[in-house]
């Protein structure tokens, strides 16, 4: 084993270190994150801090960087109140990492990627055409960080589209069958293969394949 | 695509919900938590909602659920102000998900499931012998989520711990290398398949892969 304190970690290059402490955590839920500006513009912005807060409510929070590294989608959830989260898949992945390019607010990712607009009647903020799994939320409360100036940003889920045939027996959605990606750091992506689902534990007993 | 209201969603049975919401947001970095309580006795517990918040401070963030569901991490944390955090690799992700029962406070999960410790020194909180990415961290804040009363834990990585030859040449750690698994849902697992490496992207510019 290789050890590292932080205070060795704190004297590497910058690059070095953010991408080591980027990848540190694991494989992570990386989606596209739509919004309308108060004007109608569009933005489209690769997230991959996501996080499930609770499931009654459903309520699903992500980070969200300083507003001046990161204004846009932010500043667009204020005011409009509404957002979309859209899995990513292989086919798009390149399009995807290219939304995180430092555009100016009047610039439309769906329109410098090549990506299409999904709207649903009596919903603001536009969801991915491509993704195949993807859902919309209404804002439910923005809560700063204030150790680093980013922000726990919460939302409580309104609205579901899946690709046909993903929803197992027991409500399971099979994320690896839509080859949802998943992200590594900054700047890697991986596709998915299953080991197994697992039954409900129970202290003294042998945990058992459910597949 | 199949549309999926708010509405219909809540009307459904708990379990099947469950399932359904807990997959909506995609793959996760889970992982297992390592604490100790006052009087020196080992607790492990599986989680999947682990959030990168900075690089610079190091911060992590994880929600824990309400303390009547899940106290014993939370508790341990408060008290000790220490924690470990550890991938999971292939060989031991039925001991990973069995951690999930609900042991008592007196039970030792390391014990119950097969699972080493390994300590180092000046450092309070267990780390898992068997994982090949691992990282302790000192408690940093405790934020509610006022709207179902989980909570935000964050914490500042102090200690990292590496199987040999795992960092690239600009700090990227190859979590894919150490076969560090992620999940779906309550109870699914995943290895995983390299895609690409992007190069920073930048408007107007065609986003190249590194690897």
């Amino acid at each position: 084993m290789q050890y590292f304190s932080i205070d060795e970690i704190k004297g590497w290059d910058r690059f070095y270190r953010a991408n080591f402490i980027n990848s540190l955590q694991g494989f992570k839920p990386v989606s596209l994150l739509g919004t309308v500006s108060e004007n109608g513009s569009p933005n489209l912005a690769i997230f991959s801090n996501i996080i499930h807060i609770g499931a009654d409510p459903v309520l699903i929070g992500f980070i969200n960087r300083p507003v001046e590294a990161a204004p846009h989608t932010i500043q667009n959830i204020e005011l409009t109140k509404q957002y979309t989260i859209n899995h990513i898949q292989p086919s798009f992945v390149a399009a995807a990492h290219q939304t995180s390019a430092k555009y100016s607010a009047d610039q439309n990712e769906f329109e410098e990627t090549g990506l299409k607009t999904f709207f649903l009647e009596n919903f603001k903020a536009p969801f991915v055409a491509e993704s195949e799994i993807k859902y919309g939320l209404e804002l439910v409360e923005i809560v700063p960080i204030t150790h680093n100036n980013t922000f726990l940003v919460i939302g409580s889920i309104t609205h579901v589209l899946l690709k046909e045939g993903l929803i197992q027996q027991d409500g399971f959605i099979d994320a690896n069958k839509a080859k949802t990606i998943t992200s590594l750091g900054l700047d890697g992506y991986y596709s998915t293969e299953p080991i197994a689902r697992f039954e409900y534990a129970k202290p003294g007993k042998e945990v058992k394949k459910i597949s």
